[in-house]
């Protein structure tokens, strides 16, 4: 078995996120004791540009603070990466060149997830303007042969506010209400399971909370990253 | 007032107490956006040996890991340094000799607080074995001329058997209630005031929980962290 892989999370994309994820990891982690957890190295850096307006083109890139990010985590010990943030998964092909050891992909495990569910062919997808502009969902369940259901324009701006109102602290029953109404849109529109494909969608969204199944890509991501560190799984190739 | 300081946190010490005090200074943080939170590098390393252990002279003493661990935050970039862990400040005379730069102790920031309470003069502590072995408070509070007011050995002893459940993951009711117990016989012992100085404590006991304040050492470390990374407090001298 060996000793336990230690991780690297690239964080505060948003905070609140991370430490949502953290606290997913430590649940998810069978453990007596402090030291049967899992070493995370957290650098957990709000100050990172805003991922959406870098894809709609209204904003500085974050690649180039991604990429030192994943280099930093990496000479800092990190023996494996991930980042509670789907929409930043745009930047992968920027991590991925600038650290030698494993990313593991939110977007990939969910997925991955998702193919687990045979009856899941359609899927709705809570996702970020940003994270939709880039296909990121929508390119890895058509190569899975699932059919993704979105949010049409004037729902993913109803998203986006609500995106924003909770990065800015909110998460009271008004805005899960909200969030929940846009999940059952989609459900309306033939979605047989939806997915939180927005680490912030969870802050307010729970499964059981739906008519459908919830999918939650924080808790995916999390789940995979103690089956890899742990080393019950084996990790990706690096530089994937 | 120029941008916030970069705060390294010398985490894992247990795990569930990290992502506490990062909730905390993210909800102490007045935030609109992502950006304006906090840059965090958190070293959330819960293979740390033992701290309990190690001061009762019956494990091997963390000091090297620590003082290990607060280097590398400052090589990563950390400003100033914190450590969500009241009972491993017995080895705080090694981590700033470590570091350069200020390393802010949550011993000191909870007796100043307790300071600011005019009518407190016997304070009650729910410490772990280590900490009460050390003299942490005891030794800060006579320093301040304040009584401590501390649990007796039988006490003592439940309160390791509850850190140690807790560390395990449970936080449920009846744990809460020996928590809020174990306070309650404090205040019978003649405490004003109680001190989750510890910081598994506030994961299960929270102020309004006792007839007496509870002053939750995570929480006042996580307002000076915000006070002072905002430039809002001038920091202690490195190397105090």
């Amino acid at each position: 078995m060996g000793r336990d892989l230690t991780v690297g999370v690239m964080g505060g994309l948003g905070p609140e996120a991370t430490v949502d994820f953290m606290a997913k990891v430590i649940a998810l982690t069978d453990a007596a004791r402090d030291q049967d957890h899992l070493h995370l190295i957290v650098d957990c850096n709000p100050k990172v540009p805003n991922r959406n307006l870098a894809i709609a083109g209204s904003g500085p890139s974050p690649a180039p603070e991604l990429a030192a990010m994943a280099r930093r985590l990496e000479q800092a010990g990190a023996e494996l990466l991930v980042m509670p943030c789907n929409t930043a998964h745009a930047f992968v092909g920027e991590i991925r060149a600038a650290a030698a050891v494993p990313f593991v992909s939110i977007i990939e495990e969910t997925v991955a997830e998702l193919r687990r569910l045979p009856e899941a062919r359609r899927i709705g997808l809570l996702t970020a303007g940003g994270c939709r502009q880039a296909r990121l969902y929508e390119g890895a369940l058509g190569a899975a042969d699932l059919q993704p259901v979105t949010l049409d324009d004037a729902q993913q701006g109803r998203f986006m506010e609500l995106l924003y109102t909770i990065k800015a602290g909110r998460r009271d029953a008004a805005v899960a209400d909200a969030m929940r109404a846009l999940a059952v849109e989609l459900i309306a529109g033939g979605a047989e399971v939806i997915v939180a494909g927005c680490t912030e969608v969870p802050l307010v969204l729970r499964d059981g909370d739906l008519p459908r199944p919830l999918i939650d890509s924080t808790a995916v991501l999390a789940a995979a990253t103690v089956a890899y560190a742990k080393r019950r799984r084996p990790l990706p190739p690096p530089r994937g």
